[in-house]
């Protein structure tokens, strides 16, 4: 395929994508294919010889389409919203018309320093205290990391290093291996699962610190274990608090964890990785009070703030942190500029090599819909959620299970687990709305979530009257069936 | 901004991507700018109001493009290719468009499953053994990580949980911690920075092998290190092979290292993050043999292939130790088909959660070159990298330092480390070529690398003519400054 060919193919996909996001409402929200649907479909082997651009495009409806779980329609509400917009979709192409792999100054300046000065901007727009902002001469900034777990298995890992090399000169009768064996880690027990991942990745030990019957790790419940652990002579090093927890969006009360941790010389990081881009607006900016406390912070602009996935935006407050935790160079990767001290070298941010110019996402997305627009996003979205709860709330069957905060509502039929599960398997198998549960404590919760950029009040009545409908008819059986429970 | 607008401006960015990689020779292959370059050139803050995409688009060329280092440029013979191409560039805009967040099975099917049985594409054009393809019911199959990087740092992983385990149910008395502290990790002292890296993050320990003085790991030499380390009482757990070394593109000798691996229990990753792509080409495939012996491979098509970053191909024999590395599952990740062990969650496979649609690169690239057209373009960079050798050789004042095998090409001026550094500098400085050096033992050389998929015998004529006049004038007064050394 020539450059001729691709003017011409490419503005055939742009038609493409457009109706195909015009058009999204119109297609099922969640696909009918069986796991191995696809194999079948294609052909066993890669062909010897090119095949055209038009039996390709006719396979996208024939094979891709079938099995696709579309995240944009305005009738998912599963998971977290993943970001969608024409800007962003722009940047994306211009992305991977430069191709330039950006691990170094070096080797594309203005893909380093852009994505410095978007995390900048994006920074201001939450209000991040100075010292997390790189500008001229900042001792902290911004990355675009590839997602939130990729942030938290960072900080974790630089907190690892720079507690071994404080502990070791404060004990040097301990080897790495036996302070190694000491350090433990924290999060809610309400936080991702990424956060145990990136304990055992790093080899740590990791507790979960409960929560209240807010969902919500206060400072209290994180002082009772380490006041335990260390007493049990173990070293407590990292603290992961979550703005916006995953099963119910709860906040940890980073201003009574966050002293704590400083105190105990103690990482704090914080992941709010849906939550973050509702700080953009002064009404929630409260829930981010106390990240002045804290070592690091990430959200992603790929949730809920219009940047196409991936972009997930971290802060530190020292950037010689994480850059200690990793730096080896090697002489291919070594130029001129690099002793400077001007120059970042993002490689040393984050886990892969390569990286691609996402920043350019961030920056189409933020001059093209300006900060009040992407404040009406959020803020529509807030609407829409408060919107659904009022419905369940006038429906004395239901009960909503945590505080909606945002643009999440966990909800469920006043009943037993089975129940609600039979309910979810209900809605699910219509197909004509797409939820995933969570448990809260012991209890089976559907998560309500405001997902896609087109959805309005319409398809929230909608999906209510939905649910309701299939509430009332699986009742109707549920009692016939479930008499003697 | 709406669909219809997307239609227009999605179709100018078309043609921008299209002029610029068709008119690419045209730029400076290395920008201008120092470093801080771009931060005056933009607003301290996001804007408040929305800006016109004309705004936007003519910052392009304003404030990005004399930042940019161009890696597609024919001009460009800096570090490995990064792979470009129309119809990745098109598959590109579908992943964007779809935007799905292929985590699970369920949260796109068509995502898994395309990843899946294009894994198995790639796998038999490079005849890798039937046990690292995923077929209808393999145990093994491959997965698309976002750089080799992951894919050391996720095999290393996958050995350290295994060996544990291993070693505990051997010697119940020793603890997680005693084990962890013997483990020892291995690589060629030619290996990329990342095996270091991975080691670093896994918190083990890491030898370097040393390479023969073609740059080479034999048997003998892991063996001796092996021998030492165990009569130490460590426990050896994991040697990553390189094919296509990044200083100078030499080949670890497989045949000789995956039998010792297996008889010792390791786990031996090869990384062939470069190479890996001419293994379609059969007078290649035999660089590859031993590969039967190997738990994990690794090549990136993103390199090489024609796929636009980020895709790195990873195989392993067994899934079950990649996921059993990891395996964490919170109900709001779990579905339905979960349980009934046709399905994969790719999650399991990689580091972070979310991933995007990146088959879709594969699937248009392959199909649309084919088998013949992809070997078409190793061969002419590998005939490109001879012709360049055959340059050098017939000037007497420089050698060839590395066999040439692939497409790159190690010379140096025959002479001092000095030399050959101001002669780099003086290419670089010119900006009519980039090249960038390594070290080879104590040696300084510069890498030439073929890299831009429209590269053609008469750039390389160019570069070495430039290279060559270049050296004529620096010899020039070197012998005047330097006579006396």
């Amino acid at each position: 395929m020539d450059a001729a060919e691709f003017r011409k193919r490419g503005k055939e996909m742009v038609d493409y994508v457009a109706d195909y996001l015009e058009k999204i409402d119109k297609r099922q929200v969640f696909p009918d294919v069986e796991p191995g649907y696809l194999r079948p479909l294609i052909a066993d082997c890669a062909p010897q010889e090119p095949e055209s651009f038009e039996d390709i495009f006719k396979d996208i409806e024939k094979i891709i389409m079938p099995g696709v779980t579309h995240w944009h329609s305005p009738y998912f509400f599963a998971y977290f919203p993943a970001a969608s917009s024409f800007p962003a979709l722009l940047a994306d192409m211009l992305c991977g018309g430069i191709g330039c792999v950006g691990f170094s100054w070096a080797a594309s300046p203005a893909c380093t320093e852009l994505e410095t000065v978007m995390l900048d901007w994006l920074g201001k727009m939450i209000n991040l205290p100075q010292e997390f902002l790189a500008g001229k001469d900042g001792q902290g900034g911004g990355v675009i990391q590839g997602s939130a777990s990729e942030a938290t298995l960072i900080s974790l890992l630089a907190a690892r290093t720079k507690t071994i090399r404080r502990v070791q000169s404060e004990k040097p009768e301990l080897t790495e291996a036996e302070i190694m064996g000491r350090l433990v880690a924290y999060a809610s027990d309400q936080a991702h699962s990424s956060v145990e991942r990136a304990a055992l990745i790093g080899a740590v030990k990791i507790k979960n610190v409960p929560s209240d019957d807010t969902f919500t790790v206060c400072g209290s419940a994180l002082k009772k274990v380490l006041d335990e652990d260390k007493a049990a002579g173990l070293i407590p090093f990292f603290f992961c608090a979550t703005l916006g927890t995953t099963p119910c969006c709860s906040f940890d009360k980073l201003l009574e964890l966050g002293p704590i941790c400083n105190k105990e010389n103690i990482w704090m990081h914080i992941d709010a990785a849906y939550a973050g881009s509702a700080f953009i607006c002064p009404e929630f900016r409260h829930l981010l009070n106390g990240v002045e406390f804290a070592d690091s912070f990430n959200f992603n602009p790929h949730k809920w703030l219009l940047v196409n996935f991936d972009c997930s935006a971290m802060w530190v407050k020292k950037r010689s942190d994480l850059i200690g935790a990793f730096k080896l160079e090697p002489l291919y990767l070594q130029h001129h500029h690099q002793e400077s001290g001007l120059v970042t070298d993002y490689r040393h941010w984050q886990i892969p090599l390569g990286r691609r110019f996402r920043s350019l996402k961030l920056w189409f997305v933020l001059r093209m819909y300006g900060v009040k627009g992407l404040q009406e996003h959020i803020r529509k979205h807030v609407r829409l959620s408060h919107q659904f709860e009022h419905l369940v709330l006038q429906d004395g069957r239901f009960e909503i299970c945590a505080e909606v905060v945002l643009g999440l509502v966990c909800f469920r039929l006043k009943g037993s687990n089975k129940l609600n599960e039979a309910l979810l398997k209900s809605i699910n198998e219509a197909k004509k709305i797409h939820l995933v549960p969570c448990h809260l404590r012991e209890k089976f919760v559907l998560r309500f979530a405001i997902c896609s950029r087109t959805v309005e009040s319409t398809h929230i009545k909608f999906a209510w009257q939905h649910i309701s409908q299939l509430a009332t008819d699986l009742l109707k059986t549920w009692e016939q069936n479930h008499q003697q429970e």
